[in-house]
């Protein structure tokens, strides 16, 4: 495998971290330009990490969940567009491998980790305007889909439909994302996470075959494979810790090259402003409260992994519980460091050549994924009355 | 006077609203360009609200403070670098107002109203790279001004210069924006205020006579010519109390019009969902608060600006905490509000064509003019010692 | 009357004060005591403010709501049960005002103020163990009641009792405290409010004459009856102010008298210390945010009791946002300074002499007379649907 | 060891549980008394428990930090009091530990951990009234000290003075509580933490030999000997995430048997009310939150502690960090939950037979034991400028 001679020395955090400091070089400028960032998706390809979380039998790295989280937080620290494709390629690769049987998800484990390919997503299954027919023999789906994040320059799809012939069930399947009728509109233009092509999809008329559908077990079918929704939670938990790490080491950076002491500060430099430490105390203890509760949640993550099929609901559900603790924290105390760090770094932060305000919007968007409020009344649920989150896919 | 026929009917609180109708359709794309508003700038002219601080007998419309504020709030609703370099112009009058003597102040308020004048700042007090030659006669003002809000597409200029034969002492001087020597770099480009043309201007070897230099009773002279600086704080108090009334509209309007409710929700509309209604009644009673701070400053504002010279410095400092009291307020509950619309108008409210994150971006940049926590530490010598805050140009 | 003369040269408010600096002398020995303030209860009846709230031709002083409500603060800032009990005997001529025929009142009126009698309540609507039989002719109250603020040394109660053969309706009663079958339990022990006597009452086959009872206009039948539970909410938020503003007062007399600079602050005394300094300018944003808003609502209050039977259903509602506005406010920033404040006063302030802590046991008792969550989502319904609140005996 | 029959075959932490559980019965009236808890002293005594930090061979248990820390926690949950003496117990015995040679502990360890001695405090860095007097061949201890927790009962007293001919530099020494001239003062009567006897101490002339000083390392005088103010700073922590706990396990319990729905509720049971479910689910994560970071720092004062004298200043100042991170963190996460909960457990819960308030008393004195202000400060020290917490008596 001549296309990666450098990853094979180094470790994938290493690789990780290399590539991490490319992705920031441009990261202000792809934040205003938005599109897909097609450069560094194919720098992710080179580097051998599209494999990382696939079992090295079947030609993959054979990370750990929480070592395949950790680098998305690490690409996250930079360029928080290209972490969440990232965590989504592995998320749908999850799918696949807990939807499915074996004889569907180990050729494209191993297609994946030959050719690199990279997986998209078009399941939001909140948006039923896809819908499927029956062709007796394959399946055609038609309609549209949104939020189709890291689908544009994608090899694979992940994709669903509703079979309004079965009230309404969602049928999901792994197609090749080049295939004929599907059409990726490139209109994903928000005011965060802006390389994450979370735009809309078209399906005309996709043909759909059997094996290509993941009936079996089929999607939240047992407790394992309702580990999907909670990977898909644990991503974004890790975006989010993620971007409040490295919205923290822009903001001292900052400070401590730019920032101007405040003319009627007792200090005599604006490292030793009462009122600057003050705000710099706060976000370390934001920060490692959300590190901790991250870190505990990705161990269990990989405990809950390692059980497969033998994991119990109880076991899942406390860890849907963990999992909801650390998002809910993390969600809170990102946007409070992304939004008061310019406290700490003052007026002129703002220019735009900064875009110090994108760690605050990419978190702000990403963090509307599903409502803090219902997870909230989750955890309520257990706190109080010690029910277990109902698996679904968002919890 | 034909270039204002409607304005003779209405009130300026009406004029003001019509013409914040005409702003709002144009305030989103405004955002993304930048620049200077001119034709919102002409608008602003023709509709004689730039004579609106000025008393009839000068030929302008006699407004108070509270009524010049009101429109400033009411312009930020929509679109807040206009409301902030049309609440600047009054500041720059109220400027000359007080630190000249009449017959300095009165013929430029003539001209004001006569002429549709439009007033810039280039006074930065912090920023002492512009300095003073005496040439006999009349001095020369060179150097570098940053934070030059609204002087782009201005007639008068309000310009600062240090003094270094009077130890760095400010020289103020109000002179025309056209002067030879002048440059207005057209180089504000920040996250927020995006129209408000808040970049550098260059004096090369500038001409300032000595009647127009603002001298007698000079700068923060007395406590009356102390409220300049109040005038300034209070302006932007507003702007931040607009802003989250903006915010929070557009977030309502959005919420029932486009908001869906989550499926997990026992309701059965967003609108009666309870987390909703939560937030929805956390942002009243933020800007009821706000709200009744802003206007209890404002009108205290009135009390002290009619007392004139015979304002006692004690009465001029309990203006001040009044107003450090409600910019506290605005800002951290600005923030808030403009912070956590998101969670009620959802994922989808992030799309680029809203621009809603632009409430937030404004409120961010805009409170950083000085920071809280010396506003604090100030109320707080005042709550604990009963200390007045020591006037100077942000206190 | 040679009872109060001292009354009669001095203002209502001016009197308060001089009760209130005697109440101050032994608050804390009578918070670890609880019971019945007896001499404090004797004080305020020889001082003539019982009948404050009542008009002039009826005998009392004619004080506004705005007025009353003033003092109950007042009284708060020293003695939140003194406060409290003085509050809802006004709260109790209020209702008889507002539910009966002037037939009924006004004697109920000119007796209170020329025998200073106190009146308590045993209202409690959510309590519907009391239970009413129709004798022909008069009716019988039998069974229990919790919550009966005031009752005991009264000469007066409001009592109800769910008429069942009417579906459980409410029915509300004026009756001697006296009057045989009634007992007043001693049985208030709670960790605030402690003398307040807000304990329970037993009815046993009490006789209440047809025109004791209040039944026309009737509880809560017009909006101007509606008025009842808001003077009800609102003489709790003022309590919430009066008792915030005390315990402000009480940490600065301690700061500046005893609480020692911490060794690794920079400052030379405590009162110079940034954090400190910090706290208490929070403190001070906090009270001013409350007090504007109460006054507001205070000022709404005396006008709409003034429009009387006028009142219109819209009006009144506008009103109640504004108190609920206030209320919450006041509950939650209040609590924040009755904990926080220690953090200024320190280690040594948790002395049980000071019983520095019962600002919080009081305000924390008291704020949970009805649920802030269910006042934000009235407000919330208010502010996103403009639904006024529908009037209950607690909104 | 005829006493202690049954902790033979339990676990420390069972045997903690069981004290705990009878403990529990008590806590509510003793809280009200205040003074000694005698009975519960002797049971600590009876469970061998005070041998719990003595290594086996001084025929201790061998526990680790972590164990006795959770043990503390253990017993703060629904014993503050008990769990602050028995925690500073096992301090007071690190202390000599730390600051004295092997021949003084050694024999120190072998008698506690045989007598079930009980060590109290009578340290307090802060208190300088305490002086010593150099008698050649031993000392005299005369003066004044505050803050003396768990002096009384207790056998053995950990003592400082300051050396006046030393420029004021602190003596410590580990003497006989029994010995002449000390009076322990049982004066502490304070708002929380009210049988930890925290009151004061007179010292008469009192003889302390050399070998009962600690001089070799001496306080404060390595890496390692720095440990000792760590501990005291993560026992409080482990005290006040116990506290936290027990404040959310009494209010859980309160809403689950007797808070009642209220009436404008749409749930049909007040455990699915929504309001209640998002205050459990926001305490939740809260408490999630401190116990990560307590856990973590617990485990890394097991690792410090293993690693001797060899610990480095750098890896005591990461320690250091990790501790005021979990401190802080506990402080106000707690304060927040014990003020809280009262909104889902209702007015009823106010009952001073419930003292449901103690939570926040306890906690609320025990936080002020020195400033968060400061150890936000040096955490913000750290986060910005990487530089570590010196080391004091408090960091």
């Amino acid at each position: 495998m001549t296309a990666k001679p450098q990853s094979t020395l180094l470790s994938p955090l290493q690789t990780a971290r290399q590539l991490a400091a490319g992705f920031a070089l441009t990261a202000v400028e792809r934040d205003e330009r938005g599109g897909t960032p097609k450069a560094e998706r194919d720098a992710l390809r080179d580097s051998g990490l599209l494999a990382l979380s696939i079992p090295t039998r079947y030609g993959g790295l054979g990370a750990r969940w929480s070592e395949t989280l950790q680098i998305v937080r690490e690409f996250a620290k930079v360029d928080s567009s290209i972490a969440h494709v990232f965590g989504f390629h592995h998320l749908m690769l999850a799918t696949v491998r807990l939807f499915a049987r074996p004889e569907q998800w180990q050729p494209w484990f191993e297609q994946t980790a030959r050719q690199n390919w990279f997986w998209g997503n078009a399941l939001n299954p909140l948006d039923t305007r896809t819908v499927v027919k029956d062709c007796g023999g394959w399946r055609e789906f038609s309609g549209k889909k949104s939020f189709c994040s890291g689908a544009s320059d994608s090899q694979m799809l992940i994709a669903s439909a509703a079979d309004e012939s079965a009230g309404g069930k969602l049928l999901i399947a792994a197609i090749p994302s080049a295939r004929s009728g599907i059409t990726l509109h490139d209109d994903w233009n928000n005011i965060g996470q802006r390389q994450t092509d979370s735009g809309s999809a078209t399906f005309e008329r996709v043909r759909v075959e059997e094996s290509e559908l993941l009936l079996d077990p089929g999607p939240l079918s047992t407790p394992f494979a309702c580990l999907r929704p909670l990977i898909a939670q644990l991503t974004f938990t890790h975006l989010f810790l993620g971007i409040a790490e490295g919205a923290f080491a822009e903001a001292r950076q900052y400070t401590l090259s730019e920032t101007r002491l405040w003319h009627k500060s007792a200090a005599r430099d604006v490292r030793e402003d009462p009122y600057v430490l003050a705000h710099y105390g706060e976000f370390w203890v934001a920060l490692e409260g959300i590190r901790r509760l991250v870190e505990r949640a990705a161990a269990l993550l990989d405990d809950a992994w390692a059980k497969g099929p033998n994991l119990s609901a109880e076991e899942r559900g406390h860890l849907a519980t963990a999992i909801a603790t650390a998002k809910v924290a993390a969600s809170r105390q990102g946007l409070e460091i992304c939004s008061r760090l310019f406290e700490v770094t003052g007026a002129r932060s703002t220019h735009a050549s900064l875009r110090l305000d994108r760690h605050w919007r990419n978190l702000r968007t990403q963090t509307l994924h599903d409502p803090l409020d219902y997870k909230l009344h989750e955890l309520g649920d257990w706190a109080l009355n010690q029910a277990l989150p109902m698996p679904t896919f968002y919890s």
